[in-house]
């Protein structure tokens, strides 16, 4: 019954998703815009645990609740992490709140205009894992950079192939081929995309829904078609390095669209702001973020 | 892509879909609702006139549009009327709204604790006639007084081969069992529902998608499998006679149900005003509905 209440949650909720897996090469820039330099750790373990810290505090504010944010994407660490004693997966499903893990380890380097998936070493170990903490699905990014139908042809079909045993170990996997926001050919990047994406969900058999997490495209109610499909649970959009503002003006042109945003969400937290400032900052960009996800009004 | 973009829209759009459709029998009654007394007409062309005369003056409000209404429920002669010289479903359609009609022709006498549907002679001359009119789908109802699970059933299957149907003619059925709000064992009709709701919607077969009509249930978030269900493109809530306020309140209780509400919407009209009241009247009306449908919040 939890399972089928987590899915009721994300086909039919009002509400977003908050991205919180950034990880990797990507974490120094990620605690420098949050306020921690460099200077204020030493090695990787105290950066590490620098995140993990921040991330619990976003995890823990009064506005990160099952009302406005259906569920979480967590980095694997936090997954297996606990808060106040609870696995933090439990911990947010006690607050309404479905939880889905990101799964890759980064993308390879550009080969033909786009970046597939490296190999992910362990990943049953991850998926079983993931599923005994109560966790809804996964995530997984792979980027578009040039309109190339055979580039772009990779990488939904390497993302199909992992989706297709993602759901074979019953959990539900969100699609996440970026394009890239920066491509000087982003909208027929995004038409290809979306023919790729079309054929995909059409091979899917029945009931391997998939969720999808896009761009927000240049040709407003592109993604009409996924929305509609049988085999496509949700469509999320990204905020791909936009600020709050911008990525919630293109996310309200798209019914149909919420958000899965993680910059975005986060770009007004400092680590030094006292936890009043802290959950009022990040409330009004929860209620923000909610309401350009639902009911398309910019706050 | 204007069925795709129809679907989509119901699918995934934030709003609700406002029920127009009272007709026959209940016309009369509706009319009275509506400051119309049985003296202002003396026969039923008369009554029709006056009826459609309204839902004109409703569905020309400029509330009525598809940023807060995703569609609408037509009385079949509604269907065949023109507004400002354009058929009516390509009118709403270019204020984006999409269309249904209603097919049945009312309910069979109880039998076994349920009412089942009148045979609808006439009915594939009315189904392509709405597909040709830019009509997305069609909408029925059943009756439900008695937790009976032979008389549910029955109701159920009659639905299902209807919907069947109607699917072949590359029409959207609404299916619309009401648990008569009134029955002494409400909650458990609903319960037997739900189990034979799921049944149906597991013997569709791939792409074969069905909207639910349904009373907002006495145990909150009952229907979440319905919602999950890859079979079920959207599940609506009927009002089933309650105030405007209390219906709003149900549906409110009860995540990823929007509204489908008729007499709850017009309850506050009367014909005898003009138009400024009038479409001030509905559009708080339409605003109400709408973020007790979305947000869940009540106004």
């Amino acid at each position: 019954m939890q399972h089928t209440e987590m899915l009721a949650q994300l086909v039919g909720g009002a509400g977003f998703v908050a991205a919180l897996d950034q990880s990797g090469g990507s974490t120094p820039a990620a605690l420098k815009a949050l306020g921690v330099g460099e200077d204020m750790y030493s090695n990787e373990e105290e950066m590490f645990a620098l995140m993990h810290a921040m991330r619990v505090r976003v995890l823990k504010a009064p506005s990160m609740n099952g009302r406005r944010v259906l569920g979480v994407i967590l980095f694997e660490r936090t997954m297996d992490a606990q808060i106040e004693a609870v696995p933090v997966p439990r911990f947010l499903w006690q607050r309404g709140i479905i939880s889905f893990v990101k799964i890759d380890q980064g993308l390879e380097k550009d080969k033909g205009g786009v970046q597939l998936m490296k190999p992910i070493p362990g990943l049953d170990s991850l998926l079983s894992r993931a599923r005994s903490r109560d966790v809804l699905g996964t995530k997984m990014r792979s980027v578009i950079n040039v309109a190339s139908h055979r580039g772009i042809g990779d990488v939904v079909r390497q993302q199909f192939e992992l989706a297709n045993h993602i759901l074979d170990q019953r959990l539900v996997p969100i699609i996440e081929p970026e394009v890239n926001i920066a491509s000087a050919t982003r909208d027929e990047c995004e038409k290809i995309l979306l023919g790729e994406l079309s054929n995909a969900l059409d091979g899917q058999s029945y009931g391997r829904r998939v969720v999808l997490k896009l761009t927000p495209p240049v040709t407003d109610g592109l993604y009409a078609p996924l929305i509609a499909h049988p085999n496509c649970a949700r469509v999320l959009a990204l905020s791909g390095g936009l600020s709050q503002e911008a990525a919630c003006a293109a996310l309200a042109r798209n019914r149909g669209m919420i958000a899965s945003f993680s910059r975005a969400l986060l770009q007004d937290l400092r680590v030094q702001m006292d936890d009043a400032e802290f959950n009022e900052t990040l409330g009004r960009a929860v209620e923000r973020i909610y309401l350009a996800s639902t009911i398309k009004q910019l706050g």
